[in-house]
């Protein structure tokens, strides 16, 4: 069943009474739109009509530099012209695929992985070939052999991935990064949630341990050179601010850059000034940071609820990811069971979840679902889990009695 | 020379003291800030998070209503399913690309042509069949041979071409309508500049005369048939609002409304939110035809004050279009004259166009040039002419005596 099957069947969710954890929303009722209606009066009287006017394609210079600096607070040197300001990650995702997909092309990616990026790349007819994540993010085992089908670059999920909600481990961070640069291999790092960090360390980016190793390599060699790595870093600002806006970030070669600029000038010519000129004066000082350690709380509770609720309420041969950070959590069901029989018995009793197999570019994921804890609240999410728990008890039971 | 080499050439017209007629800026000093301001007050006052939260790929409802309610006043009649808002005209042409062009399709353009849709569609791998334009837009003699090339759609800017600055008579109007559908080929119309006529009368868009020849042809069947119409019509907000919102739209039939929209959904998920918002609170109850009331009389105040300088400033052998409407005009040079040369010669005088060659999908255009009047003040007018017309004089003197 494809994906827009899957989403027609979703669209049942948008009525009221249905508790939906299907969607990778984030919690409305904390946005700071009191800030933002200061912001928006702020850049209308101050920057006045450059606010409406064309602007440039690589975007709003001050919002360039603040994502030079807060990566920089994470220990990668760039500048200015290392990033490209992008209509949101999907368009980020849509240049990497206009940019490095031919017909045909081979690209490496998670099993499962998120929807949108296989939606961006299959209108320019690539071809995946997936690896397994486990606990700890993609498995790496056989991705020496992998790389050697020489795919046009790797695409990574490090943080909480959306959907499985692992996380890569160090290990594998740093195999993944030295692969990529003996074999020559671009590697897309997709990063939406990471400052939606939960428990534990924050692990290194894929782009700074690139960085790190591109030091002890050319060591005595100018810093020009260390721009030639290999990574190329997706931000945004939908999980952590506003995904309304519709505002991300390319961070990446100099040269990559202004690949994507051109490509960029014939997608859209540039992103809305307007819109950069607020977000800007949205997060600056501080503010984005201060916002997010409230909605980091926010989640967490939400994330430990649900987990609770599942302990509590699901049947004990259903097994789940315990995610450190970000949105969503994977439900694996026993092997005998498909998901997307138990979601249309889950929407007769107004809950719902993504299947699993939405999530698979090649096939598989049937027994496995996704659970979005971010935007409903506690109560609800307490009710959801209480009505998803007694679905699948009598399927499970059903199927059970059909073997 | 390719447009790309063009544009670093034109990079020199950011200095502020040449006088640049090469962009297609409209006049930012006339932009209604204040009602801007008003407006995502409103905004965020009175749809709260909703303006920050994700939205439907389609657009917001109330602004696909306005675009329905602004064409019905045109005689055409649609519904908002008709109707998909996009992130400016560019994406609308970039969208057009994804769903009907692969690789060595043809289309059919007007020659020269709008160098946004080169850009989108050469990603694609377009191949251009082009029809020369002369004072009443595109010529049409040779549309029946041509369209017998099975092209996968006809690009016409039937109103103050871009970059020519023509009118597509309405004879021709209605031959391109009767021949697309008759073989039953697309028409992009794209038409951001209808608003902007400074004389003449108002002529129907294809798009109309295609639903008129639908009425005539179906009648007795359904309004629903109506719907198949061969027209896919282009508009924006960036000519008559403000171009830094980034907010065009597309109206065509249902079902290709349905594929722009899944299309589109790898591209960037939706257009902001907020913007949408803000632009709908900006022009409802009737402000944006007062608004376009007042930037017509600038804008036509101009164009009179280019066109004077110009037969007083230029020598007799050069030629130009007198545009009814729109930004641009275009100047045709004695044939043994290259207006890159003079480009060069232009900028050592602080004074910039756009040579003819960088809107020619297939070449040509050597002596031509496009100047745009809508984005400098009266007196830099004046001057820039008065500088083009010594340059120009010195060239063709220089160029007479090489012969």
């Amino acid at each position: 069943m494809g994906s827009s099957a899957i989403r027609e069947l979703l669209k049942v969710t948008e009525q009221t009474d249905i508790i939906s954890f299907a969607g990778g929303f984030p919690a409305a009722e904390y946005f700071p739109v009191e800030r933002f209606r200061e912001a928006s009066d702020y850049v209308l009287k101050n920057y006045s009509s450059r606010a409406l006017q064309y602007g440039t394609t690589e975007g709003f210079q001050p919002l360039r530099e603040y994502m030079v600096n807060k990566m920089a607070k994470l220990g990668v040197k760039r500048s200015v012209e290392n990033v490209l300001i992008t209509s949101g990650s999907q368009q980020s995702l849509d240049l990497v695929g206009r940019i490095f997909i031919n017909k045909g092309d081979r690209i490496i990616t998670e099993r499962p992985t998120f929807i949108g990026s296989m939606q961006s790349w299959r209108a320019y007819q690539a071809e995946f070939i997936t690896l397994p994540v486990d606990e700890e993010g993609m498995n790496t085992e056989a991705l020496d052999e992998t790389i050697k089908l020489k795919p046009k670059f790797m695409y990574i999920l490090p943080n909480y991935q959306n959907p499985a909600g692992v996380t890569l481990s160090m290990d594998r961070r740093q195999t993944i990064v030295k692969l990529a640069r003996q074999y020559g291999i671009p590697i897309v790092e997709d990063d939406p949630y990471w400052e939606l960090r939960y428990e534990g360390e924050h692990l290194p980016s894929l782009l700074s341990l690139d960085e790190e190793m591109g030091r002890v390599r050319f060591s005595g060699e100018s810093a020009r050179d260390l721009d030639h790595g290999k990574v190329i870093y997706l931000g945004t600002f939908s999980k952590t601010l506003a995904p309304g806006l519709r505002l991300g970030w390319i961070m990446a070669p100099a040269e990559l850059i202004r690949d994507c600029a051109l490509a960029k000038q014939g997608m859209d010519l540039h992103t809305s000034m307007f819109v950069q000129m607020v977000a800007y004066q949205v997060v600056k000082d501080g503010f984005l940071e201060e916002h997010i350690a409230q909605v980091r709380e926010v989640y967490r509770e939400r994330r430990d609820i649900m987990l609770n609720a599942m302990s509590r309420e699901f049947p004990s041969v259903v097994k789940w990811t315990r995610p450190q950070g970000g949105l969503f959590l994977w439900v694996t069901l026993p092997e005998m069971v498909n998901s997307l029989g138990i979601l249309r018995k889950a929407i007769e009793s107004k809950v719902a979840f993504v299947p699993g197999s939405a999530f698979y570019p090649d096939g598989g994921g049937d027994n496995e679902f996704r659970l979005n804890y971010s935007n409903a609240k506690p109560e609800q999410i307490e009710q959801g889990i209480k009505r998803l728990g007694k679905v699948l008890a009598s399927e499970l039971e059903t199927a059970a009695l059909n073997i």
